[in-house]
């Protein structure tokens, strides 16, 4: 285990709520003298009589100096978060307040929490496992529809779900095996080879299922990853900022929440959309004709998405027929985007609409017709997926667990083929126990679940 | 009032902490269908059934679509911050997963809170005066030990309780007066003007004392002003930056909590400093003699405190003895600091020892003795007034109020001397009443509702 017995029995202490101004704050400690540290310093009713899940008003004080007027909120282990005793301070929202407080039940026996502590223990005390577990740092994380439902999923149970039942069975064939083991001489056969055979590729099926959804995981995660192509000044930044403030605008108009907005990430219909290499869009120094530059072909070709934005006022059509021929080489799934519709000749119009019918045509500065640019966009994303109830990977550690698990599975099926004794059978089924046990946590090691938490935030 | 009966009725939400990723959010609602609404999407117990002062484990739905799991704190009217029905949802802290808590919130009947209107609500029922819930700002504003204190105490009802008391005293006298306007033929005097003269003279000296302690209190809130005096190279930059950095060390040893810095400000022993003008410190293009220049001098005159700053290596007794007397003529308290120790001739610190003995010895640029150079400046701010249990008066609305009640009691008094009728006398006194009443919100309108709350944060 990452901490010692002695580090795990610590009372702990952190802010639990962002840092900055807010009307209130939530200080949360955790640990079996939790109730009574906060006790110590809280002057109201006594808070070591008091039931859980019950709040109570009264001062935190030092001494006689009172430092605020507060709310503190009960949790009797094992019924809270951490499966310990805990206590939830609710503070006026001062980083002054805060710290003074936390200082002192630091000096009445509380220690600061190490970053995903109070996760780590209740992973440590079975609330959930390790996968559940990551899936918090995931959901805080959430920016989408989209990642936002596999990181619950995920938190809930249901990729863990899939991964235990995959052992169980696992382990119920390696019982067998590692039974035969034990009646070498007698020749019995516990476990038939080919019910052995018949599971194994069904385990592989299922993990060959989850390896490939990390594609989608990585994009629900990440976003879909999206250029923006066309030349200089076909409109693309002006077409980008339009996007990403009627994107701010819409969240907004909620009072008293916004969203962490990053620079050239899109919210469309749920799903985040990452424009790349867009810095380059917002300078007017950038010369390349976009299509047909090879280090431009290179960054449409790792896109999922590409944005054909052109001219209505400054193209023709043999420049645009070689430009839409180019990218159906490329094989990325691309919208024909043309901009300008109030500086276009009429005619020109209809003989695109003619030529190319599912073209869409806007004006990015009048943001006129973005609507119809966004469902475009979302149909050939295939919205379907991301709202898919199926279990999505969508941790890098997972789906390196999942590759090598195939790998070791791999081994079990190639075993089975050239009928190689049980013993070294059995160790290659111990292998895939061992990597699919990695994953929610049956199986850890102390890097392992420190390198994890270290990238939880302090107060989870 | 500033908001229409209707309004006041609604149930109104926002987010009661700080925007940005932390481990958990706390959601807040307030209004008579607070709990009914939350119960509607709230999938656990059935909230409306639940005691006040309760913690419930759930999940909040859109449909069948699970958006979080949270725990729900319930407050049943009047036992709640606002004395309405009140809620609080726990969430993860994404700003995702509370957009659309809130919206969902909303949809189902509740309104987004405007800025300060839980406190507003708490004021107008009743729960505490006009100075108190302005002190709720104050307190979350709050960065250091005195300006907390001071806020502390007005949300507490100190500065109400001495505002309360004068009023009550006044009224009676002011009854008096108005009984004699009753029987005014028969010539009776109901109200002695002798005790009246008494009272008032009172009153006068308890207003006096709490306008003269707005200047404490804006050095509270505000921080002392303070100025680094001294030659473009003495190390007026190199000292301000020692100074910040090792403010900043010693509030951020506590993990997942720090101040918000703000340049220029520092803390010393629980009280604010704020450098003025400083910017011009930190560009090396500052050419001015920092002493003599008149405005220069205009600036040190604003000042409570000054630190003049030379430098050992680059300036000789005749300079040091003129800027000294520049700077006594000047009338504001200073400290005399010298500078790069390091660099510095033996005998010259011998020779300046023996002139000014009060001098701190410094190297700012290897942080050297600033402990002696805090300690100096706390002596000179005299950090007992800042220390004192008594009221100090921080918000300039206060002081304008206390500033009429002042002129208003004046008027009375002059109306003694002049043995001007009772009916004139009830006017002045109604006049002093009325300011008085502004302070605590016992005589409010509209607009001073509307500037007092909308200056609140929303979700307080």
């Amino acid at each position: 285990m990452a901490f010692s017995i002695h580090e795990k029995e610590d009372t702990i202490v952190a802010l639990a709520t962002p840092q900055g101004v807010g009307a209130i704050a939530v200080i949360r400690l955790s640990g079996k003298e939790s109730i009574k540290i906060c006790n110590k310093v809280f002057k109201g009713k006594n808070l070591e009589k008091q039931e859980s899940h019950t709040i109570h008003f009264g001062t935190i004080r030092d001494g006689e100096r009172v430092i605020d007027e507060v709310l503190v909120s009960l949790f009797v282990a094992p019924k809270s978060f951490t499966k310990e005793n805990a206590v939830e301070i609710s503070t006026h929202g001062s980083s002054y307040i805060v710290n003074q407080v936390i200082k002192l039940l630091v000096r009445n026996g509380a220690r600061p929490a190490k970053p995903g502590e109070f996760t780590q223990r209740a992973f440590l005390n079975g609330q959930f496992d390790l996968a559940q577990a990551e899936a918090v740092a995931d959901l805080i994380h959430s920016d989408s529809e989209a990642s936002h439902q596999a990181a619950l999923n995920q938190m809930r149970g249901g990729f863990s779900g899939e991964i235990s039942k995959l052992r169980a069975e696992l382990i119920h064939f390696a019982s067998m095996i590692e039974l035969e083991l034990d009646f070498t001489e007698e020749d019995v056969e516990f476990a038939s080879r080919d019910d052995l055979r018949v599971l194994v590729e069904k385990l592989l099926r299922v993990v060959e299922q989850l390896i490939s959804s990390f594609d989608l995981g990585n994009v629900i995660k990440n976003g879909v990853p999206t250029v923006i192509a066309g030349k200089p000044n076909a409109g693309k930044s002006t077409l980008l900022n339009a996007l990403l403030n009627e994107d701010k605008a819409i969240v907004s108009d909620i009072a008293g929440t916004t969203r962490d907005f990053i620079e050239d990430e899109i919210n469309i219909g749920g799903v985040i959309f990452r424009f790349i290499d867009t810095a380059g869009l917002r300078e007017t120094t950038d010369t390349i004709e976009a299509i047909g530059v090879s280090r431009t072909q290179e960054k449409m070709k790792t896109a999922s998405l590409i944005l054909y934005l052109f001219d209505l006022s400054d193209t023709d059509m043999v420049e645009i027929n070689r430009d839409i021929n180019k990218l159906e080489n490329l094989g990325v799934p691309f919208v024909k985007v043309a901009n300008k519709t109030d500086k276009a000749q009429p005619t020109f119009i209809e003989e695109l609409k003619g030529k190319y019918p599912d073209t869409i045509f806007i004006s990015a500065g009048n943001k006129e017709n973005l609507d119809a640019l966004r469902e475009r966009v979302l149909e050939l994303v295939n919205l379907d997926k991301f709202k898919t109830g199926n279990t999505v990977v969508t941790n890098i550690r997972h789906y390196d667990s999942l590759i090598k698990t195939r790998e070791s599975l791999l081994d079990v099926l190639g075993g089975i083929e050239n009928e190689i004794t049980n013993d070294f059978m059995a160790m290659d089924i111990r292998r895939a126990l061992h990597y699919l046990g990695e994953i929610t946590g049956e199986i850890t090691t102390d890097d392992l679940l420190a390198n994890i938490f270290s990238k939880f935030c302090i107060g989870k």
